[in-house]
């Protein structure tokens, strides 16, 4: 049995996701950030950066935390969303590290500057903004001639998705992506990805 | 044969670290970015996110971008410095994306308003430089009981390695960080490090 950490956010939910297209059956613990619980000495031995999600999977048995890691490993327990070996492999790793060095971190800076700084930084608010619209237009550019990011649907999709899924937050009007627009219902058309956004349970 | 194009930069030089270390033979084609070339269409057509580094290897052929990918790639390639399963691996993958995700992002951050913003900007100062410090306490908490970031020396350290290098920049004294100074001596001494982080010749 898998046992989740996790809270609602595009991170956590990266790893839901994954979890309900592979039909292997887990529990939720969540983590509420919004009272600091990721802090929790018992959580910080569970991983020692103090972020969701992890998970502690009681075959291996294996303890681990970062998302993108947690995918590949689900992936490759599995043999599923991840090819073995040969070019889609790497697409695939490709671009869920593009989603990791990328769409995470600056989606994440964007969210703070548009809606939880205590201060407008309007610097801040124009870098982020831009680079925003930036990767935009890469996914888009990308997804004009591909159905998935990586060929098949992968988890380089499922990484992706939930910080897309936040586009308001991001004042970005999908409407001007059209490919990511066309994508996004996709995606968001799977039975899996509904189940996975409804994790943990509010 | 590999082509490695690359500049002077972190993410570029976990690659040529990787190549030194595992002595694939390779070209390298520098990518100025501070002349834009990376913008260049030629470029942008290896890797449409117009970034550095990226390798196109003969051998597949395969055209790679997002430095963790190719670690992951090349070390799957030969064999080295990733276990190929069990806990060793998912560690390995785990501070990979600790790296990919957090230091990486956010160091690149702390460069840009501490050294490189047109204007002084207090708020993000003061927000990136207390992750900064952080993450370095995660580091350094870690390898007090590890001697490298997921048992033997991985693709993690080399991800790490040219980030923590800069620790100038990010206004961070090693002192503070005894065990992340030790294992940045220690990683640091290697030779194909060293030739790693001289890529491109200047």
């Amino acid at each position: 049995m898998i046992t989740l950490y996790t809270w609602g956010t595009p991170n956590g939910r990266k790893v839901s996701i994954m979890l309900e297209e592979c039909g292997l059956p887990y529990t939720v613990r969540p983590v509420d950030i919004t009272r600091g619980e990721q802090f929790d000495p018992a959580f910080v031995s569970i991983n020692p950066n103090a972020k969701i999600p992890a998970i502690v999977d009681d075959e291996g048995p294996l303890t681990l935390s970062e998302s993108g890691a947690i995918l590949i490993y689900l992936a490759e327990k599995t043999g599923r969303f991840l090819a073995s070996a040969g070019p889609a492999r790497y697409a695939a790793l490709q671009w869920l590290m593009f989603q990791m060095g990328g769409i995470g971190p600056i989606f994440g800076q964007a969210h703070h500057f548009l809606r939880f700084a205590p201060e407008p930084v309007p610097y801040a608010i124009d870098r982020y903004s831009k680079e925003v619209r930036r990767l935009y237009g890469v996914l888009d550019t990308h997804l004009a001639n591909a159905e998935y990011l990586a060929g098949d649907y992968s988890i380089a999709d499922m990484a992706t998705f939930p910080w897309v899924a936040r586009h308001e937050w991001q004042e970005i009007d999908l409407v001007e992506f059209s490919n990511v627009s066309r994508w996004f219902a996709d995606v968001g058309g799977r039975l899996a990805v509904k189940r996975g956004m409804e994790v943990p349970e509010s």
